[in-house]
């Protein structure tokens, strides 16, 4: 073992210790340069930010910029390669829109309002309008040509109130973005596009978040009807909830018989609209309950915008369905769960600060000479394949306290130490965030086995998608 | 010359016919299948959806989201590989922060505003306020670090209120994306940063859209203040408009230098808060007018936020300047105008669907048989490239007429024939639409001759962000 390397095991930083103990989600957001952490409503100019957003609205800051286009990146190409339709939709409608659909009637104290010349129009609280607006304009513009299954999806940027007290960091806000998709299909398409929502499911959360989809980590939740409320409480008929909640419990058998991850059905607990499968998932130390994906029934929006008497007239299909769907549900929420539960590590692709190079300076001159030109050529190889790095340099006797400060707050996956040792042997020390391990772990070698280290940790994603992303802002004035 | 030839040598259609004259940017829209008419308010279920969503907020449909998706994709990339950090900004914000800003004031009547829990809120007219706050941000969080000049930029969407007898289709809407950047720079920045602006400009005009951007067909236009009234309709010391104007001059005379564009400029037309320098583009047969990028001196917002003071804390910088830009405006507006202009044509990058396989049946079995062999293998071929592609077949009686049908709506930049004589040959007839030339031009090969015709439609995006933007979302319903 050389030198370095012993001073760099006394450097781990006990993963539930007082210190981070102490932070919540924003702490580790605004450490990792994610989001501006929201102030008390303070007007001080230049310094509470927070007082002019207004509460609720998370302003996120350059990384986090970098972290959200990441996600979107992978999750658009996911769902085109799933063979999803992307689509864009308007933040403001008339609320004609949300009398046609129903929420203006039973959601009106969640939504935005504002007067248009005379006009009411909404900010929109969710995307599914749109994507009905949109599967209606291909059906009577492509008719019969349009595919059945229909898929749309969209990365939904909706609003919603929630009262001041509520609001939290970014796990409870008013502005988010959704994962959102729906999907028009008949009933010979249902059974396997659930089964493709949770295959969806297992996918984005194993390869691009290292969460285990397993018996052990997850349980599914079928939230049904109360039969003897269907027609009153439960709208749409006895038969199309008989057959969704068949689906939902078929699709639920056929998951434990492949993965054997448990169900349990909630009777009476669907909403008015339809039932639905719930992932829920058991994350951190404590094991803590939260619900995220979902695929849900909607036997509202069809009726209310004649679904399926265009559907008939077009293709034929007297059984449309629809099935709203999120893998990750409020991407805000989903961060903010993540970093609490994670510490405030983050996936390599995902991470503000991927790597960092650290210079561990000797004094001796022509050493320390060596050094820096290492850390100048590792630093400007990691740039060239577009990794976002950066460097600091240190002494032995500083380098327990830089580095805890980088990561503590910054957490770069990787971190490459170039000390006296690794200059006279041509080395690098590679330590790397194992997530399935939740430890650091070391590699000693050269470029190439850095760059196996980065291929590694960003196998899983190209594995999902085909390709890498890596998004190339300078992030460097981080350290 | 083969039979199918000379059957496709008499479809072309009159870049400047009757049909064509009668459309406008919207119907060339609908039929790219980018947006979802507007229509007049006549609420009919399953129809008029420009009733529900309202005026000024257009729903774009699948193959617009595709369209926006790959224009976003490249403008990041670009950006960013410019040194831009990508910001992502929330659409809610308290007054407070506009009161800050002055927008409330100058601004309120095309704000759109709305009360929440008897707080007044705005969505936001514009990005820059958030810019300013996520730059300040990094400058009290990062301090010296953070490298001046900072570049943000955002593909943001900004409301504003306009008249509804003002809307026209994607021209004039109340709800747009801007390609918005911030630059905040000391004087020494100042000039290379607006000969830069104005380098993106020519790269992203010439290299997405061809568009020229030469001394035949583009003009600069400084607004400038009326040196007799700064202090009192110009905002400002005299030092801020003198420096400023000098270096717009200057980046004006360069670039004059350099391309031979000229340049005119325009005494008391500048924003009561900086002078501008805009880049009027001459498109379509009539050479119409559109001023497009721009860049723009803000000497309000940084005393607004005393950004200056507080870079004088971070970096002991006492010259601060902002400039707004962007490179195309309102990418919603600058679509309409692109499709008016080229009637509908659209980069291959960009068009919903790229590439179109045309079989021509000729009632013969065996041939037809090898005929739909080739189509499919063809289109097979180009969807595993990730290419948007669809078929059709035809016969050499119906060819005209289906083709017209296609060429004159949908406009696919790559049509490929298989007929008898290719069927025999073994060969794919190749027709691609020449920006440069303004017509469609030949090409006779095989699947090697497609894949190179692809990639040169594609080379001066590849060229200008070292990457393909392909995003294979199926649109083969379109045809």
């Amino acid at each position: 073992m050389n030198v370095d390397v012993a001073v760099l095991y006394v450097l781990v930083i006990p993963v539930s210790g007082t210190y981070e103990m102490q932070k919540d989600h924003m702490d580790y957001a605004v450490e990792l340069d994610i989001a501006v952490k929201p102030t008390t409503p303070v007007p001080k100019i230049g310094n509470e930010y927070g007082y002019y957003v207004g509460a609720g609205n998370p302003l996120f800051s350059v990384g986090g910029a970098v972290l959200r286009e990441a996600l979107g990146e992978i999750f658009k190409r996911y769902h085109v390669l799933k063979g999803y339709k992307l689509v864009e939709t308007p933040i403001l409608a008339r609320t004609t829109l949300y009398e046609l659909t129903g929420h203006l009637h039973f959601y009106k104290e969640n939504m935005f309002l504002l007067n248009i010349e005379g006009d009411e129009y909404a900010i929109k609280p969710m995307n599914c309008p749109f994507h009905v607006l949109i599967f209606m304009h291909s059906l009577q513009k492509y008719g019969s040509k349009v595919p059945i299954p229909f898929k749309t999806f969209e990365l939904g940027k909706v609003h919603r109130y929630e009262i001041a007290g509520a609001l939290r960091g970014l796990l409870r806000v008013r502005a988010f973005t959704q994962d959102d998709a729906h999907i028009f299909a008949n009933q010979a398409n249902v059974l396997p596009a659930i089964l493709e929502v949770f295959e969806m499911m297992k996918d984005v959360y194993e390869k691009i978040f290292h969460i285990p989809v397993t018996a052990e980590s997850v349980k599914l939740r079928l939230s049904l009807s109360d039969k003897s409320k269907i027609g009153e409480e439960f709208m749409g008929s006895r038969e199309e909830w008989e057959f969704s909640e068949e689906m939902l419990h078929k699709a639920a058998d056929e998951i434990k018989r492949k993965y054997g991850i448990e169900y349990f059905a909630q009777e009476g607990e669907a909403a008015f609209y339809g039932p639905k499968l719930d992932l829920v998932v058991y994350l951190g130390e404590e094991r803590k309950e939260w619900q995220i994906g979902t695929a849900q029934f909607d036997f509202n929006l069809p009726r209310r915008f004649k679904l399926a008497e265009l559907v008939k007239e077009t293709h034929g299909i007297e059984d449309l369905y629809m099935i709203h769907r999120a893998l990750l549900g409020s991407i805000e929420r989903f961060i903010g769960i993540y970093l609490e539960m994670f510490k405030g590590r983050l996936p390599f692709t995902l991470a503000p600060l991927q790597a960092l190079v650290v210079g561990i300076k000797t004094g001796n001159e022509e050493v320390d000479s060596k050094i820096d030109e290492m850390v100048k050529e590792v630093e400007s190889k990691l740039r060239e394949m577009e990794i976002r790095v950066s460097s600091m340099y240190s002494t032995k006797t500083r380098l327990k306290k830089d580095v805890r400060k980088v990561e503590g707050t910054l957490k770069p996956p990787v971190v490459i130490y170039i000390g006296e040792n690794e200059a006279k042997e041509g080395k690098l020390f590679i330590r790397k965030w194992d997530f399935g391990a939740s430890k650091r772990t070391n590699v000693s070698g050269g470029m190439e086995d850095l760059v196996e280290v980065i291929n590694s940790m960003e196998g899983d994603v190209v594995n999902l998608i085909g390709k890498r992303v890596r998004i190339p802002v300078d992030l460097s004035y981080l350290v």
